[in-house]
């Protein structure tokens, strides 16, 4: 099964996300709005009780974080996802940390944000990229939980665990 | 606020009733497929602690359940639901009945069920019910926790918190 670790954040920041995932983002019916902590990585189902054991150390080694969204930003040239860009704090780094020190290293370094558009054609790209980064965003919440969510067939995404920070 | 509470079968039923969704419910983009344990309800979102409390007790003094799906079935003539039909047992009806004692009662009685079509029109309704109830289902697994979720303006519903049943 194909597992990934995220944070919802708030309603209110989810709303607004999806107003614009609705038009831009396909993903946008597959998951709701999402913070990523953890890539999608492949585990047998027999590991689960194992994955879970981890994730309840870790969320209760770490705390709630800030999340504060401040910039529409994109990953081009490398891709032409769209996002709100997350301010990178000490608590939201080590909990990234944490969760990689299981499974496969990240291919990247952590670029906290909230997708808003991908996978649009290159000249619907920059109509929408200049748009959205005038129009903006300034956010603040803070973040108390993370989840564990496995992948069906149908490229969806279903919650199989919460882990509460700073919590047993 | 708008809350639910529901349990998610296994990926694997999912994904079956994910196939029939797909055609045949158009809620299929909103929620996994779902055990539905208490109807939606409005809170406060300052009411939220309160309620997770009480879900906390609840999931705590509760155990994991037995879940048989057994047949194909529809709540026709009171509107034009399809649904895995699941048997009812002890330890799901306390369960029902723990999440009833807050909030209104329950306006109907309850028929535990996972929805795979709904809001056909006549014709089509009567082709799908006859052909699904045709095909079947039996299945059997165990549920060993419910899900506290919240609906976002886009009616798609966002997982708050797991509560696993018989602990902490």
């Amino acid at each position: 099964m194909k597992y990934g670790i995220v944070a919802f954040p708030s309603k209110k920041l989810q709303d607004l996300a999806n107003s614009y995932r609705k038009r831009y983002d396909p993903h946008y019916s597959l998951i709701p709005p999402h913070l990523t902590l953890k890539a999608p990585f492949e585990a047998d189902e027999n590991q689960l009780n194992e994955i879970v054991i981890k994730l309840q150390k870790i969320s209760k080694s770490n705390k709630p974080f800030p999340l504060h969204v401040y910039k529409v930003s994109s990953f081009e040239p490398v891709n032409n996802v769209i996002y709100f860009k997350a301010e990178i704090n000490e608590d939201l780094q080590k909990i990234y940390q944490d969760l990689h020190e299981f499974g496969d290293q990240p291919p990247y370094s952590f670029v906290p944000h909230i997708t808003i558009a991908q996978k649009l054609s290159h000249s619907e790209y920059s109509d929408v990229f200049n748009s959205l980064r005038m129009v903006g965003i300034e956010h603040q919440e803070e973040i108390d939980r993370f989840h564990l969510l496995y992948q069906l067939d149908n490229e969806s995404w279903t919650v199989y665990e919460t882990f509460r920070l700073g919590k047993e």
